[in-house]
């Protein structure tokens, strides 16, 4: 295997892959930092909107390697940004920092990566893709001229796959996945399909999205819930029940949850509201959503098991696969 | 994410994993080495018998990368580890080396690797797991012998899993597994299942096994070669078809292929006389194979298709999964 840019850059794709669709509406990003010596000093990512960028993480995890026990102790991003600025000023020439994309140039919650690298002064910077947000990006034409080595498109099919739903969001675009939990040998039926640690990951999930889309008969059938209470939030996405038949019991619990809208439609033109969509179902809302959904969330559980399969001819891409516990997540691109 | 020696070992797991099935009689053993300053400078694995040993391997990319044009030019491995250790006497002190099973401490094919590490003067040896080989083991209280600082365990339960096949072999028993090429959503009809690379691959672990084990059916419809004409080479299996009726068309060139033999029987009985087994067959062969199945290798292609999967209640557990080209592979381990 050779060590070069690429390898680097793969390790922080794989941390990044792990917190998709938890990021929204920012990008998930990866970020790794080499000492002067080429030693791997951190490897972080962005895990979620208003918490520190994956270059803030990967840099706070450096200095906690360092021996620093302070950084820990500050409440907010923000502010070890700051601590970072003032206490390691230049601390980082010789080293390289790797991160999947370009270095914010904005304020948003947190000041921009593009200063921390400039302020810890690392010699060289690795850029996966460029950012195609207008309003972030420029980090890498100021840390050029800032007079940092910078190096961009390592990986750079890779890590725009990574980054397919925020371009679609910065377009004002909704991005659409389709979960679907399974066994190895395709069946879908049965109760917990998937390992509790995969299950609190779609919960995690509910909470990022903003409208969870399923079909009247898994209502009428399974008469879930759809909270989000394996990670004990309270926050909910809205509901869009696909029915062309009203006859739904509207007492089970699934209608009770607080602090969400419940929609009862015969079509899909109510995502066009959505930003951040999640399906799930089985054959029939695999096959009514086949031209609308972006990517697929595969769960599949190590058991082969006997049931009912989805049947249906779809071209898919494999973008990522990781173990998640027992089970396999796998990404795929829908290929329209 | 935490860069410990947890996570240098899973690398080694990683790489090692890509030659499972590929290094019988040996065990797939992956290595990696870090500078004195904690700078990764190779991970490599054990590929096949007869070639160099994952310590060696990683030794030779490590003085390739530290500028080392000569050792390319050396033929065999052996003459590669005399280099190594006449060139780069003490020359890795303050280095680590990690691997996944204990260095071996006998002459095989090449001298032993214990031998190499201690010569080239490792400061630090970090070991998955113990040579469960009578014949190899002892690497690891020779290296404490010679003062390195020996650390064993990492990983321990993982890197166990990969061995399991060499396990087996050391107790004089066989390893089975099966192969099934299918679809995300499970079917296993079609032809070309998988990508031309995983073709490939499974023409080339074909070069490795000593029987290939199938049913009458497959024989009757598919009326396949099972032969390694992807990989280019004239190393074959011997075949065993499984069936209880005879009616074979002997003119199809599976009976043809040089070099092999081919059993009709209507048990597993055969399989006692065979230490490297692979199976590949439908639901009708997953079925009665159930009892005698070590692994099994999933090929999983990313797209779906109409067709017949396989109908099964299976308890297996996810051992690892890596993307190979378009395909994901997926070894599992069979919970009898």
């Amino acid at each position: 295997m050779v060590i070069n840019d690429e390898f680097y850059m793969q390790l922080c794709l794989n941390e990044a892959w792990k917190y998709q669709a938890l990021t929204y509406p920012n990008p998930p990003v990866g970020a790794l930092i080499l000492d002067k010596h080429g030693n791997i000093l951190s490897i972080e990512a962005h895990q979620e909107a208003r918490q520190a960028h994956a270059e803030l993480n990967a840099a706070i995890q450096a200095v906690i390697k360092l021996g620093d026990t302070k950084i820990t102790k500050l409440p907010s991003p923000g502010e070890k940004h700051s601590y970072l600025c003032e206490n390691y000023q230049n601390y980082f020439q010789g080293c390289t920092i790797y991160v999947t994309l370009e270095p914010c140039m904005h304020h948003g919650s947190t000041p921009p990566c593009s200063i921390l690298i400039k302020s810890l002064g690392f010699t060289k910077v690795v850029i996966g893709t460029l950012d195609p947000n207008p309003m972030a990006k420029g980090g890498k034409q100021y840390l050029i001229e800032q007079n940092h080595e910078v190096l961009s498109g390592i990986l750079q099919k890779e890590c725009k796959q990574l980054l397919y739903p925020f371009i679609k969001w910065q377009m004002n675009k909704n991005f659409v996945f389709f979960k679907l939990a399974k066994f190895q040998n395709g069946t879908i039926t049965g109760k917990h399909v998937s390992s509790l640690e995969s299950r609190k990951l779609v919960h995690k999930i509910r909470t990022k999205i903003d409208l969870l889309v399923i079909g009247g008969d898994t209502v009428r059938n399974d008469r879930p819930t759809l909270d989000c209470r394996l990670v004990d939030s309270q926050k909910v996405p809205d509901i869009l029940i696909i029915t062309s038949d009203d006859n739904l019991d509207r007492e089970i619990p699934l209608f009770k949850v607080p602090n969400r809208k419940v929609y009862i439609k015969n079509d899909f033109k109510l995502l066009e509201n959505y930003k951040h969509i999640m399906i799930e179902g089985g054959e029939g809302m695999f096959v009514k959503s086949r031209d609308i959904v972006d990517f697929y969330l595969f769960f599949t559980s190590p058991k082969t098991k006997t049931g009912k399969t989805i049947q249906i001819d779809a071209n898919l891409k494999s973008l990522h696969c990781f173990k998640n516990s027992s089970d396999t997540i796998t990404w795929l691109e829908n290929i329209r």
